[in-house]
């Protein structure tokens, strides 16, 4: 049978999603945690393989197995194997045409970025951080130049795999509150490296260093070369990822656990 | 002369305040970083000492130096000095009646409780945990039994240096949003564990292990046997410290800085 997992983790606490030889991982911890439970191996398949330093709020990810375990096993048992940093949300016995990755038709990130003359200490790791304030209504009018149908190679890393840089930018917006920035973004399906390359060009706007203009320029280059440098892991969160209905998934993060301080 | 510090930190990064042999703490690493500005050696004073695995948004410390420099090399400097996980906020030269523990009249604690059936991942070590609702009203009304002028003896460690038990719990309110509880204490000083034990005796309250008769019986025994056990110092955060307006002080923490998600 096909199991469906939500996984939350602390970007900070492993080297990526995406299996290592030195299996230091979140799919190899997920996976040597799910073995433990069902006795047997188990290969895992993400929505999104996030890279290093970054987080999920909701990473959904499926598995087969032929163990028989009730739903509770896929969560508090998987949970009891699993280390600091992450930990199992929900599961569901899925169809066996549920596919993490293929089935996803959405995913969404928020990036979350502090504004102040001192870097973060307690938030250190989870959030971004740059040293003046940033004029966010300049970056809300080019972040409108970027949502939609794009081919988005100059936001693409030279080795992403993706099989075509147009995505379908669904959402783009900053909001604003005591000097944090947070981004939200949803799309299709984002390129290698996509949110922390929009969130680098957005912060050379705010800073003046660009304007709206430049943006549609650049993103009409489609020439990563012009673009400014890829922003820091640090605020980035895959907070949701999108199923069709008949699938019936938890639909995203559970505002309890993404809620701290204000 | 005599420089007063403001410092935030991640308490899991160090083995708590106060310095140690092995060098792990966060007095060791600020009067590491406060040596290499001053170009001499330094000893700090902080207005609470707070254990390993509390963090602080807020802690004050006072030094006193030869050297002469600029308010910003005792930020901005120090800063370049020190490790991720410990920043300081603001420097302010005082006059030499200043002291960071004796001339605060008050510390404001606060205590961060996720209540969900899993175990928190992204905010590991952040945010306290309970595996089930509590019932807030009752927690509610135990609290009000605790607050004002007391022997705080049935809250104290065993190993606390403080002259007296009597405290003046000037505030203790508990707010909930989103599975969150949020536990606000202002005193004009703490013992030691006092914030944990009172929150522990809160939680047996909210799963109705305990009522506020028990509660006010259990503070008028003045026997830290008959308590519950000590909670989880992962959700503790020194947010504040007051001090005479004559010094000027920055009153308490940034907004912006305590602010992550919701």
């Amino acid at each position: 049978m096909r199991i469906a997992l939500g996984v939350e983790y602390d970007g900070r606490a492993f080297a990526g999603w995406q299996t290592q030889p030195h299996g230091n991982t979140v799919q190899d911890a997920l996976e040597r945690a799910i073995a433990s439970v069902a006795g047997e191996t188990v290969g895992t398949v993400a929505a999104g393989r996030t890279d290093a330093g970054v987080h999920a709020l909701m990473q959904v990810t499926h598995f087969d197995t032929a163990a028989n375990r009730p739903l509770t096993a896929w969560v508090r048992g998987v949970n009891a194997f699993l280390p600091q940093g992450v930990a199992v949300l929900w599961a569901r016995e899925v169809e066996d045409t549920f596919h993490a990755r293929f089935s996803a038709f959405s995913r969404s990130y928020s990036y979350f970025l502090l504004t102040h003359p001192v870097r973060p200490a307690m938030l250190s790791g989870k959030i971004g951080w740059y040293h003046q304030p940033l004029d966010v209504a300049a970056m809300r009018d080019a972040a409108r130049v970027l949502t939609g149908r794009h081919d988005f190679s100059s936001f693409r890393a030279a080795e992403c795999q993706a099989r075509s840089p147009v995505k379908n930018l669904e959402r783009l917006s900053i909001s604003e509150e005591a000097g944090v920035l947070r981004f939200d973004l949803c799309a299709d399906a984002f390129l290698h490296h996509m949110v922390r390359n929009i969130v680098g060009a957005l912060l050379y706007v705010g800073k003046g260093a660009l304007n709206s203009a430049d943006l549609a320029a650049l993103l009409a280059a489609r020439d990563r070369t012009r673009a400014p440098p890829t922003f820091m892991p640090d605020g980035l969160y895959l907070t949701g990822v999108g199923y069709p209905q008949e699938y019936a998934l938890p639909a995203s993060a559970d505002p309890g656990r993404l809620m701290l301080w204000r």
